[in-house]
């Protein structure tokens, strides 16, 4: 139950709790569901479970890796501590560096104890792991220094408010080259309309120029069953249409013990951007058309 | 809770019980929620709420309706008494014809009296109600006298089970013209995988020489807030693909007091039968390529 969707829960029966502790920042918990594997909640709010983050981890990484246009070299991740969005990077073997910056040390710990799957992404000998404050990392990097950068975040009340306003996103427009793309998790359709549009127009004021679209994925253990991801382009000059893959997902092959992408294929991507006829027509006017 | 979705349940608030009775097939609950408005029950499960019940109802009918070749002229709702789906199919000019078989009368009289923008399909002249076993009906139907089938049925535990077996699907099959099309409530991709490879795999052995597809609708509501369709194609001869719409979708001038299409539109069509990697991987063996 949350303010962020009254009137209704999901229920998750839970074996154990293997971890819970306060960090400098918030509630860490980590329980055992037989539907779902270990689940991590922060402020009592489920982020992952082993059974479906494939889903989310897939989708916020593939859809902007793959729509960039040119080579994607340098790639940024604010929040993400988890590990799993840099697990999904590190299948692009174009990428020469991966950042993240994520403001809570003990989450990459609690990950990497229990839920290795994900904290594989740890082990990239191209991850450089910042423990500080996203905005404040994003404000003091160089210029049009990342082809792309992806705010994996928890929701817009306690700490990561910030990450959906309007400074923080002027900074991720400065820190990217032109074409390069920002993708945030960007919240449910069916449950926060409003909060979607606001964000919708705030990022075609800050990417001027450029492009702002939105897409989804179904997950069964966030509110609602599906989540969503603001996708912005750069301005460049040249033509671009984020819908469309610019290139093939990663290759299969992996180092043995990863586990092989379950949700992403390049159809996939293109249908994610297709919205129900009552969000098209809500948003129509803070989406690029 | 339900053995259908083992470890997990939605919990919705509840301010009112508006309706509670047995009838002579299942329970039959009506109640008010803050969050979803109106729900409706039977025997414990969520089947529709005022808030989010388009989304289903418009793509179990207009699927089928938008994909069939040649101009529908005749169509059969098997279960579906609360006249979601006949307030869909109603929206079609070109059908001279709207069949409903539901099994429990009590269905109808709830949803009359409290799912009145639901319960609008019953007042089209062109609908004919039997409350009767949607087998029977099928099997006693005229050798391709429908265009179209749709089966809105609850889960197959209960009275549902018969709807998900071989039988019933050879019945439609022979009450189909060539070319026809049957959509069936399919459950749910997160879920029911192992359901749904093996109705696919049933549906592959009736419909020799036509076409078997899934495709997916996002809905809060129903478990893992996704549920799918079953839908296929009777050979004809003739080309054909289900995911590419032969018709727009009906024309949005409705009669005063209908509710506008909120979630259907063509690109939504093409889209719903993209599969997620995981699902596309297990079903490629039983689904049309």
């Amino acid at each position: 139950m949350s303010t962020m969707w009254p009137g209704q829960g999901l229920s998750v029966k839970v074996d154990d709790v293997l971890f819970h502790q306060r960090s400098d920042f918030q509630d860490v918990c980590v329980l055992r569901s037989p539907a779902f594997g270990t689940v991590l909640t922060l402020d009592g709010v489920i982020q992952c479970t082993e059974r479906d983050e494939f889903a989310y981890q897939e989708m916020i990484t593939h859809l902007p890796m793959c729509a960039v246009k040119g080579e994607p070299k340098r790639a940024l991740v604010v929040g993400g501590g988890d590990g799993g969005v840099l697990r999904e990077l590190a299948r692009h073997s174009c990428l020469e560096e991966i950042h993240i910056a994520e403001i809570d040390g003990m989450v990459p710990e609690v990950s990497k104890k229990y839920f290795p799957q994900m904290a594989l992404g740890f082990k990239d000998n191209r991850v450089r792991v910042e423990i500080t404050d996203g905005i404040k990392f994003v404000q003091d990097a160089a210029e049009g220094s990342y082809d792309v950068i992806i705010v994996d975040s928890s929701d817009p009340v306690g700490p990561a408010q910030v990450l959906f306003q309007k400074p923080f996103f002027d900074a991720m427009h400065r820190a990217l080259r032109p074409g390069g793309i920002v993708c945030t998790q960007a919240e449910s359709l069916w449950l926060h309309l409003d909060i979607i549009k606001e964000l919708a127009r705030m990022c075609s004021d800050v990417f001027q120029g450029g492009q702002v679209r939105y897409a989804f994925t179904t997950i069964p253990t966030y509110p609602s069953g599906q989540i969503g991801f603001m996708i912005c382009t750069k301005a460049s000059g040249e033509a671009h249409d984020a819908r469309i893959p610019s290139r093939p997902p990663p290759a299969q092959t992996q180092q043995p013990g990863w586990p092989p992408m379950r949700y992403y294929n390049s159809d996939v991507h293109r249908a994610a951007f297709v919205l129900p006829q009552f969000a098209k027509e809500a948003l129509a006017k803070h989406l690029t058309l």
